[in-house]
Formats: structure tokens, sequence, C-alpha cells
């Protein structure tokens, strides 16, 4: 499997591990992870680090050129709320693990010209899906449900 | 003025003062709030945490029944994050200080359905146009331009 995916998964199985909510992403510049995270939802009390941000909040301060530069892995289809950073950020390329278990804005992004490819990964749903049958609740907050 | 919208703008000068970007926000749960912030670029060195971003994440979790139920204000036009981050959790309303020095995605927030007012409020603009005269290549940052 893809390096970088694979780096997401660990993030969203270290999620798991403590509780939260596993979903994990890394941010990828130029060959580089220059920023890895997963959801901080249980562990912060975050209601803004899902696992994309807190990738983009771990890799720092960064001008426009790096960003622009970069590739965002996720292992789930990234929320209104990511995506919109993705787009507030100009980062043009994202690699998504899964959208089976929630289907994110991938048509705003690829409007907007980002390339979205879904890998469609097996683990990554299994994860989900495990994780929605034994904390349902918490998956719908995380989602605004 | 709005009672609301003067603490957004409080919370904005809090920022100015601190060397940070002058952006303020407050949260609003039926007439009372439940959380202010500003932006935390400089401050924390936070690339998430922008004004709306801040005080969404100083309310704490949240069930969706009570996003659903809120009134965001923020002193500047929301901007592809923060407006992505209000349709996630379903806030209803934004209410906005300006939109002169920077035009948001006002027009996807309502073609959601998200009711949007622009106050066009002078001390809002003025704080921007002189923050952005002063640091220019921060300001950019924080747009990611």
């Amino acid at each position: 499997m893809n390096e970088y995916l694979q780096a997401a998964i660990e993030e969203a199985k270290k999620g798991y591990a403590a509780g939260g909510i596993p979903i994990g992403s890394v941010l990828v510049h130029q060959g580089k992870i220059i920023g890895r995270g997963h959801n901080q939802r249980v562990q912060a009390g975050s209601v803004v680090l899902h696992g994309e941000m807190d990738a983009l909040e771990n890799a720092g301060r960064q001008p426009a050129s790096v960003y622009q530069q970069c590739v965002l892995y996720t292992t789930l289809s990234p929320c209104p709320m990511c995506s919109g950073t993705i787009l507030l950020y100009g980062i043009p390329k994202v690699v998504i693990g899964e959208n089976k278990t929630f289907m994110g804005e991938e048509d705003l992004l690829r409007s907007r010209g980002v390339e979205v490819e879904v890998v469609d990964n097996a683990a990554c749903v299994q994860l989900m899906q495990q994780f929605i049958r034994e904390k349902p609740d918490l998956w719908n907050e995380d989602i605004g449900v």
C-alpha cells in the first residue's frame, strides 16, 4: 500500500487505541510527511481538530507556496470543515482512504479544481465501521448529526 | 450596536493588542454567548484557529441540537475553512461585521440554506485595514495567499 496512506491509517489506529475517533491524516510536501494527526475530539475535547486539521496544525505555519505543493492523505472522505480548509490553503490534491462510511465534500473540492483520489481501502472501512458500531453517539457528534 | 457583534469586535481588538490578526467571533445560543474567540495564528502558532474556529473551540463539545439553534457573529466574512465548519455543524445563521476587506464563502453558505447577514460595520473595516497596512505578509499567510 501507499506509504502515506499507511501513515494516515497508523494515525487513525492511534486514535482508536486512545478511545478516540479513528480518523487519521498526513500532509505530504514533495514526498516528505510534514504533519501527522488524528481526530482529537475525545483526547483534547476539540471540536475543530478532525484528523486532517490536526495534521495541518502539527505541520505548523507554512507559506502558501508549501501548501500548494502538498498532498493531503486522509483515511475518510473530508467533511465540510476539512474540505474548506483544503480550499483555504490551496492544497491541490487529496487522497482518501474511503468514502463508504461518510461522503464528504468531494464534489465541492473537484468543482474548485482539487484532484480527489479515493482509494477504497478495506482497512479504513473496517476501522470506521467497528468504531461506529461501538460509539454511534460520538460519531454523530463529530459530524454534527 | 448589536451587543454580540460588539463582543466579537472586542475579541478582535484583543487579538490586535497581542500582536495577532484582529478577527474575532462569538457563538450565541438562544441569546447567550457560549464561546468567544479570536484568531490564534500568532499567539498559539495555530493554522486552524481563525476567530470563528476559536470561538467554536472555546464553546466546547456541543450536541448538534445546540449548534442548530446558534448564531455565529464574526467581524470578517468567513473563509472557506470557517464556512465549511458552519456547514458541518449546521449553524443556521451568521452575522458578519464586514466583507469589504475579504469576501469569504457567503454564496456557498447561502446556497446551503444558511442565513447570512452583513452589517458593514466601520470599526471592523478600520481595524482590518490598519492591520493589513502594518502586516501584509501575516495577513496573506492567514488566507493562504
